[in-house]
């Protein structure tokens, strides 16, 4: 599974693409920051954000992105950035057809470090670890977002069974909905029952 | 001169676009409101809304989008969407290279009806007067794009007096740069002192 994790910001958006399942050694694709210039305006920043996005996405082939979920409570002054960039990280992923998974920072940081209130240090060091990188990236943004895709490879497994439970169950509610059309078509015959919905398996 | 006033929101984003130039009658060219389901994922609601916006401007063709500024301060439940929904009108004007003006509330307000905390009421109802319209337009998100736009063919001259005075200053600038290089090359002159910056026209 290949992850893009997105910390949003104007002048700093970090990006980190990260392969991995729960449970196997992780490895690092790609990192980095798109920048924007402060003075610009913010229609030029947002377009410099999409083209940075749209080229890692093109370039890296992500199943899913990860982007930071920002709350109104951080800085006031940053925050309308904040989310400016992220709504613009969500819209390329969506326009793809890729699922975009929304991670609160205190649960990167309890998924990488084992502490939801974490310093950047920890949260740096660990990415350092697992990835087995011979630093630290640097600037923090870059490695915040490779622990958000990292927080996402290790959090999906729950997300995933649901998932394929519930598309299961669809696919088999479609398949007994099409034999049973054609039961119908070829015999008349009354309508079979629905078919029970299974609960996901544990 | 005709304006694209986009008031965001994620479940409603008013849309409305207005012809006219200050000190003439003004005329509405269309008005309308993108919704997006709100039992939908963010990243098809922002496709939604990027999809309705990228229509709007297909089909009216304006020179120029207002968007309402968004403030932290407002409700914290609903800022956030708001701010995404504004993000994704700012990139798409800014993608067409179309300039992007963000205008407060009272503002809009002080500009439409002459009172910054008018309600919008009072709003729909100058809204109307001054599009000779047969009603308010409805929702009121659709009367707030149209006074959104309204605010900025009004406000414009003074802003479009200064970008002239500017452009027009770096312009005799660079045109007196270009004398300069002209005349050090072929008579490897000193440089002549720069053109002192003008004040804008009163």
């Amino acid at each position: 599974m290949r992850v893009l994790g997105v910390d949003p910001g104007l002048t700093r958006c970090g990006v980190g693409v990260v392969d991995g399942v729960p449970g196997r050694a992780l490895a690092m694709a790609g990192v980095g920051v798109i920048r924007t210039p402060a003075d610009a305006e913010i229609g030029h920043r947002l377009v410099l954000i999409e083209r940075g996005l749209e080229a890692w996405l093109d370039e890296h082939r992500p199943e899913a992105v990860a982007v930071e979920r920002v709350f109104s409570q951080h800085n006031v002054r940053t925050v309308m950035g904040t989310a400016q960039a992220s709504a613009v990280a969500i819209l390329c992923a969506a326009r793809r057809g890729l699922p975009v998974h929304l991670h609160t920072p205190s649960e990167v940081k309890a998924a990488v470090t084992g502490s939801g209130r974490a310093g950047k240090e920890q949260v740096g060091a660990m990415v350092t670890r697992l990835l087995r990188l011979d630093a630290p990236p640097k600037p923090a943004d870059a490695a915040d977002a490779l622990a958000l895709a990292i927080c996402h490879i290790w959090r999906s497994p729950a997300t995933n069974r649901l998932q394929q439970a519930v598309a299961g169950n669809r696919l088999r509610q479609t398949a007994a909905g099409t034999r049973l059309q054609q039961a119908a078509g070829a015999r008349r015959a009354a309508p079979r029952p629905p078919v029970p919905t299974q609960e996901p398996p544990a």
